[in-house]
């Protein structure tokens, strides 16, 4: 059993959380998503002043012997978000073979979407484009480049939980290049700039079987080592000019999935 | 001349800000597009130690004689952002006839699109959802029910200061009624619910010449008061269910935009 200075300890270290194999997730709606995902559950820490008994939360019934009962102040210290709802789970992380699980996906699809995240700063940007994409259908998995902690608080709160169910891939710079060059997987970037790239309208996403985009950085944009086929650009006015990236992504992927006439 | 002591009660106090006819700008981007919207300008805290000189802020030479240099404790103090820039700016809000700029907009433009914003609780979807519409050309103009404080910090933040330049009109439940009945403006609400409600791509926006799209509250969606024509609603697959109000914005504002065949 951990005890509430272990838990202060973990809450404020990622290191701590890495080396103990630990994932802290607050709210019922994170919690569900989590328990859905199958990752073992260690403890849960309710606080009975806070914490609001839903009836969509009687599934927490058979987290009965997992439960710690807390008071306000002691809740209040572990607890990250501000308005948190009273109810903090502690779970223990998976071992996931991401090559496996990226050869199997190759092997099975004929027809593969990738959207590949280059080098996002903020984790609640990350936590929105997963949320978004746990809504599509037609992503077959997010790459993730470089060792991010994707069990990020701001991933989990911006994902709603999402980021334990949908489909991730972490993988090195090196490894997605080679994946994307033998596996014939075009790579498209995308861009804010008009001049000698193509709109979004304007690109057949039918045409090619094998596909992965790839978003940049929310200041310096897709860094320069990556070998890009074309980049697309969502058409813009006005005078900011800056779409937030979550909002990027999910323009883009709407409008393939209405080009490949999902929504019918 | 505003002392610190000024200062510091205007942030903490929306009330005293609106007394006052004070908005409190903080970061260059948004005290440039503040400048950009005319807004008459009553003076700028600047901590040199924080605030970088970049070539696109020598605009602010312009501005030396109102000028305040302050050092790093006052200046975060004073400062409602964590990673602020170095740089706030005191305005005084300009008085607008909402009346006179809806009618305007009605007598000069055959076709219409409205965005109304219900009851969006969190601010910075609010903010979300204007810098998304700064970049498009599609709404005339958004409009917002209640009387909202649209300068509050975390608007003017996620906005990028587009809250200045993006034109906004606010009006009380029964105005917006009245107008919307009289001018015959279409209204569609927005939905997650399929059952009953019309794909977003399969309803034709150029059918219609003036039309208003309402938005509802992140928890409750559109209230029922309003008399509603068709919901549209965003087809969506997964488990959780739920874009965010920003992001359900601008797949539907860049659909229109498609339909309309602004791109070509």
């Amino acid at each position: 059993m951990l005890n509430i200075k272990n838990i202060l300890k973990l809450q404020k270290s990622k290191k701590e959380r890495i080396n103990k194999n630990i994932i802290i997730v607050e709210g019922s709606q994170e919690i569900k998503m989590a328990l859905k995902s199958n990752l073992k559950l260690k403890q849960v820490f309710i606080c009975k002043n806070i914490y609001k008994k839903k009836k969509e939360n009687t599934q927490f019934c058979i987290l009965q012997k997992f439960i710690v009962s807390i008071n306000k102040i002691t809740y209040n210290k572990i607890a990250y978000r501000k308005n948190s709802e009273g109810i903090l789970g502690i779970f223990f992380k998976k071992k996931i073979n991401y090559e496996k699980k990226f050869l199997n996906l190759i092997k099975k699809k004929k027809n593969i979407l990738f959207l590949i995240i280059d080098n996002i700063e903020k984790p609640g940007n990350l936590g929105a484009i997963i949320r978004t994409l746990e809504c599509t259908n037609v992503v077959d998995s997010i790459i993730i480049n470089e060792n991010k902690d994707i069990y990020n608080p701001n991933i989990i709160r911006a994902s709603l939980g999402s980021v334990f169910i949908f489909p991730i891939l972490i993988f090195p710079f090196n490894k997605i290049s080679k994946f994307l060059f033998k596996y014939n997987i075009l790579l498209l970037g995308t861009s804010i700039q008009k001049k000698n790239n193509l709109s979004l309208y304007k690109f057949n996403f039918n045409f090619y079987k094998k596909i992965a985009i790839i978003f940049g950085n929310e200041h310096t944009g897709v860094s320069k080592k990556w070998k890009i086929y074309k980049n697309i650009h969502i058409p813009m006015y006005g005078i900011i000019n800056s779409l937030n990236v979550s909002v990027a992504v999910s323009i883009i992927i709407f409008e393939i999935m209405r080009q490949k006439k999902i929504f019918i």
